[in-house]
């Protein structure tokens, strides 16, 4: 490999792992609990190159709860109009939260910000392991899911693309530089599954040690990776007078996540048994399949489409590659 | 068979089937709408024999906000004590509601009280369907039970025994002469799946044809059936300080319920990844392995000791063995 094919990017000297964002999802929850107990994610981190962690809980009050939220999703608070709209003493918690996080990770889109976000959720979907990011050309984000997909070969792993501009990113992850949501299923919410928590704590384990190999001046070969870049979501058949669904997942759908659903295929059955087709005109891949907390917001399955994307082997700037901590400065990506 | 051989037992004129309890158990929730949108239990029974069918929505306000309970949970209301305490007008929700609902399908105890409360459940827990029953001689409970195993043999079927007296029952489904929880998983609370909405709705479907059969005067014979009785409960490890759990369930446990639990074998696994390790001293049947809703209560499994109950040959007693609906009047079962 010469040179001038790497990419030079900017060290990552401060990374947030924020869980508990939404409070009923509980691997994140108990692995933020247990790294702050054990000061693991500094510890995983503290080797040459290692950023300074800080490790979040994010919906303190929802996770009381055992709920996803209290008032309303925090997960959608993040856009550059909550963030900034005027101050206001009965605001919803989680929009207050959402400024408290903005001042403790951002300020969303300025030099400030942290590094690197991974938030930790939890989905009902039989989905694996997922990165879901707003961005299909952020090649640190890219990188570290190679880096999971070596390192953790026995999970089923995809990164998925929401095809949303800074401005009008909603989540938590977006407030810093570079950011994903790792998403891991199925597990039902409310309850931690050994074998899921065991894969984000691998998760959060390997990402973090990827960012110390990073920073430390490793240069990391490009290669290709597949994309899912969302396209749709389709809801629920409802009644037309009460807004109760009247079916569910056909079970030909229920836990295929990321398997091809192509035109005419099963996609509900109705609670008087009759079998509903997917009448769109393109195949696609459907991922978040009957997702819990989608039922709300009147998702039944999302659609992606897949692409191929040509990451570019990458490595820290010149003069960053050193285990010393810069302080956090107002560099540039390239 | 000889006929003295046979016991007889009182017709079952009025049957209820109740979903909703929980309000956040989606199976029966949308059974129970679908029944009463079209007239399902009522017409399913409408046969030769058929019962009078009730088909009550138990929880309405937790089933609105898709909860378990609004404020206390409403399937531990049902004791004598609660039911027959004075009234009050800051009571709980779920207390007033147990005492309209006793009123309707009870009073419970009473010769007015319903023959029949199926009450319709879902668990997390990897159970099947299981029908959950305060008596292991009750052989009405029994014989339906031996029918929906020989109906349907394609869905893992048991039969659990809490052996708990009548006053001190707790339950919905303790208010009728007879009664048991259909309880079917897994799946996550606030999801329905169809393939376990497709288990309940024939569950109740073969429940109501047996009714039905067995009001016409069918014989039906004896046999031997596997009883769980409950035996204890054990609790997750926690913090002493916060009461936070400090482990999950051990994947070696999860997803294994009714398979048999020996002194020895792994029960948790800590947060750190220590295995911990039943530590009883006999061998027992795990279930409601990492239930949900048990999180708050204290149970991460219940254990039960396996027994095998030899139900007698049954048929509705002579003169009653006919079509016509008789007034639900003061029989008192033999």
């Amino acid at each position: 490999m010469e040179v001038d094919q790497v990419v030079c990017l900017p060290r990552l000297s401060r990374v947030a792992v924020c869980g508990g964002t939404h409070g009923n999802e509980l691997s994140g929850v108990y692995l933020v609990r247990e790294l702050l107990r054990t000061g693991g994610g500094a510890a995983a981190a503290a080797g040459e190159g290692g950023p300074e962690v800080l490790t979040v809980m994010s919906n303190p009050r929802a996770v009381q709860q055992c709920r996803r939220y209290v008032e309303t999703d925090l997960n959608r608070c993040f856009t550059h109009a909550i963030l900034n709209g005027p101050p206001s003493e009965n605001a919803p918690y989680e929009i207050t939260r959402s400024r408290e996080l903005n001042a403790l990770l951002g300020p969303k889109g300025s030099p400030e910000a942290a590094d690197l976000v991974c938030d930790l959720h939890n989905t009902t979907a039989n989905m694996g392991l997922c990165l879901i990011a707003y961005s299909d050309c952020d090649w640190i984000c890219l990188q570290i899911f190679r880096h999971l997909q070596r390192a953790m070969p026995d999970v089923p792993m995809r990164f998925i693309h929401f095809d949303i501009s800074c401005k009008e990113s909603y989540s938590l992850d977006s407030v810093g530089k570079h950011g994903f949501a790792m998403e891991i299923g199925p597990q039902p919410h409310g309850v931690v599954r050994s074998n899921v928590f065991t894969a984000m704590k691998l998760g959060v384990r390997h990402t973090l040690d990827w960012v110390g190999m990073f920073n430390s001046g490793t240069v990391f070969e490009g290669g290709c990776v597949e994309v899912y870049t969302m396209v749709r979501n389709i809801d629920y058949p409802r009644d037309k007078e009460t807004h109760s669904i009247t079916a569910a997942i056909h079970p030909q759908l229920q836990d295929r996540d990321f398997c091809l659903l192509r035109p005419g295929d099963p996609l509900f059955q109705t609670f008087s048994g009759e079998t509903l087709r997917y009448k769109g005109g393109e195949p696609l891949y459907p991922f978040f399949i009957n997702e819990c907390a989608y039922y709300e917001k009147g998702i039944a399955v999302s659609l992606a489409r897949k692409t191929h994307v040509m990451v570019p082997a990458i490595r820290v700037q010149a003069g960053e590659g050193r285990a010393d901590r810069r302080e956090f400065t107002s560099e540039e990506e390239e």
